[in-house]
């Protein structure tokens, strides 16, 4: 039989390799993983939820096992646009659309958004799994440098002058890097989309676990309608269950996603959304997420100390003041593939940071997840990662 | 701000306003609705859910809220395999993903094989948010008459001539119409389907709910791996856990369809997975189908009593061997969206056939469930629909 693929899928898959090596590494239980970026077990609500999913079942089995609605469960848009008072931004529980897990609104976004050839920004580098979505729209990619304050506003300027559909951007403890942009660079970045047709997509799956420094402004406070807001409960409360968000004012868009999404799955479980709903509702949101602050503060400390004792002279990283990642520079000529590959070879997974980029490959910059690994795996995983890099540096 | 939306969603919305009213009739607690495809919420197994959700949550909860593999559950999926042997059909777990919903696989299977201007063949009428999501890759749709035994072979044959990458197809108590494909037309059609390159995408959501005749082969049991599966519990288990699956042998196409899952959502919610799991591994499906069957045949013969009693002379109906649905035909000159719209104001929600025709507009077909009433709503509702019948074609 001759199959015929679509044109879609068969591009050579944007960085999929990439992607699989890090489930595999972080799947792998002979390795040292600091290539994924899942969440400490220890922070998940087992029993807590246990008891939410009893109750649920027992008030309102029908309801959690019956189809149900396609923008999803109003008590859960309630709980979640109250929460965004927090953050000085007026959310209406009409303007959420619940998601499995923010990465199915990506696609929605792109869907509503994209026609082949259109514009879009992304921070350099940026989320693999965003550009590899958007990527199956066919659009042009315009990147601009993500510095150590945050987006270049004078490169972002040039960009927005090309008239692209919209910029995803992850303002806070970003993956890959770890960054956070200052208010100043927010201020700036906000004046240059204002009075544009530029639809800020701002994703903020970290904010919340914030163990440092102060809070900045979302896009939204500064932009109303022109941003739209990705939300998760993965890194806060559970990823497994897959219950993400989008908040979108526009009332054009915001009708398109939820034609679109009815059509892609006419609903996210409703099971899921009612069980965490009760689970948030018996239990203190902001009391959970400090422990697990707590917990990932240490865990950054601990592997910046590692980094500090081990690391040989010339490599540099970020210093997180949330999130779950690191993001470290090799000396000049120093492939971070190949420091991949080494390190591999010692049992310690890392991810290079070429899929992160639009185009740049061969780079020297790589991204360390610490959220999910023990003191001792860290000690031992840096020492035997400074090995590799040593050792290439050697070559 | 100027907005503008892609041309794919900017489309007039593939009957998007049907799928809409449907849904708005469904959820209308003064309206007798036979609008919509619920499953009726006595069948869904209540207790025995919360119980095997408190046992994943004791004994793996971690699991269960950790991120996941992409393809499904592991013991889901043997699961799955081990029951398509009573169809006669080798299955290996490692051929299925398990999607949210079967609705969700329309659409990775699209992704996959279509580029703009491919050919599908559809069943004529076929199910409506089926049309809608391959609407989205802008195929050119070849309808073949679905007949009271089944697809029209010559119709079909002709339609093969013309190269269409797949054909889209619901042997077992179709929806719209409840009609079932006999054993003689499946081996026909099979015969058609072989040494072409045609993949045919079986769905089957109603398969096990047949309360009288007997089982037909899957095209799957003809065609090896030129047939997908497509698969569900939403409609004997729950529809709200929103858990589908694909089977899917040829090697290529699986592949694609693994990577385009990962970048849609990742994966399926892990949490209803592993409690899906629980509940089968200790309650006998067999036994919940069994009353849900003798339930559902119920309903289909009061319906047809009702029918019998009350429909003006002209009106004919299917007579279904299971499933959820009756296809009712209006005498000629009567449109179905005109009935539609007399039966509404007296209070009863029908489905007009239009939105499950590709191109045909005031048709005199209309579906009606009966999954989802009371007998007592039945007899109240189809008296009305009838009088509405009665009056549109007085006019």
């Amino acid at each position: 039989m001759n199959i015929k693929i679509s044109k879609r899928m068969s591009k050579p898959d944007f960085q999929g390799e990439f992607t699989a090596g890090i489930l595999k590494a972080a799947a792998d239980p002979t390795l040292i993983s600091f290539a994924g970026g899942l969440p400490n077990p220890v922070s998940f609500p087992v029993h807590a939820m246990d008891d939410a999913a009893d109750k649920v079942l027992k008030a309102s089995g029908v309801q959690a096992l019956q189809y149900s609605g396609t923008q999803g469960y109003l008590p859960l848009r309630k709980y979640i646009a109250e929460r965004y008072k927090k953050m000085d931004i007026e959310v209406d529980p009409s303007e959420i659309i619940i998601t499995n897990g923010s990465q199915q609104a990506l696609d929605m976004f792109a869907a509503v958004m994209l026609d082949p050839g259109d514009k879009i920004i992304m921070e350099k580098p940026t989320y693999l799994v965003a550009l590899q979505t958007f990527h199956l729209y066919d659009p042009v990619v315009l990147s601009v440098d993500l510095n150590d304050d945050g987006i270049d506003v004078e490169q972002l300027k040039a960009a927005v002058a090309q008239k692209p559909q919209f910029i995803y951007l992850i303002p806070n403890f970003q993956n890959p890097t770890g960054l956070t942009y200052t208010e100043e660079v927010r201020a700036k970045a906000a004046e240059v989309f204002k009075g544009s047709n530029v639809m800020v997509l701002e994703d903020n799956p970290y904010g919340e676990l914030r163990f440092s420094g102060k809070e900045g402004h979302s896009f939204a406070w500064y932009l109303g309608e022109q941003c739209c807001l990705l939300g998760t409960f993965s890194k806060i409360v559970s990823p497994g269950m897959r219950i993400g968000w989008i908040v979108c004012k526009q009332k054009d868009i915001f009708e398109k996603l939820l034609n679109y999404k009815s059509t892609m799955d006419l609903h996210t479980n409703i099971f899921c959304q009612m069980v965490l709903t009760q689970y948030l509702s018996e239990n203190d949101l902001d009391e959970h997420i400090e422990k697990t602050k707590v917990l990932y503060k240490q865990k950054a400390e601990y592997m910046m100390s590692c980094m500090a004792k081990y690391f040989p002279e010339g490599v540099s990283y970020t210093k997180p003041e949330g999130g779950m990642f690191i993001w470290a520079t090799l000396p000049e000529g120093v492939k971070a593939v190949d420091v991949q590959a080494e390190a591999i070879k010692k049992g310690v997974a890392v991810c290079a940071g070429d899929p992160f980029y639009e185009d740049e490959r061969g780079v020297r910059t790589m991204r360390l997840n610490y959220s999910n690994s023990s003191d001792e795996q860290m000690d031992k995983g840096i020492k035997l990662l400074s090995e590799a890099i040593s050792e290439v540096m050697a070559k």
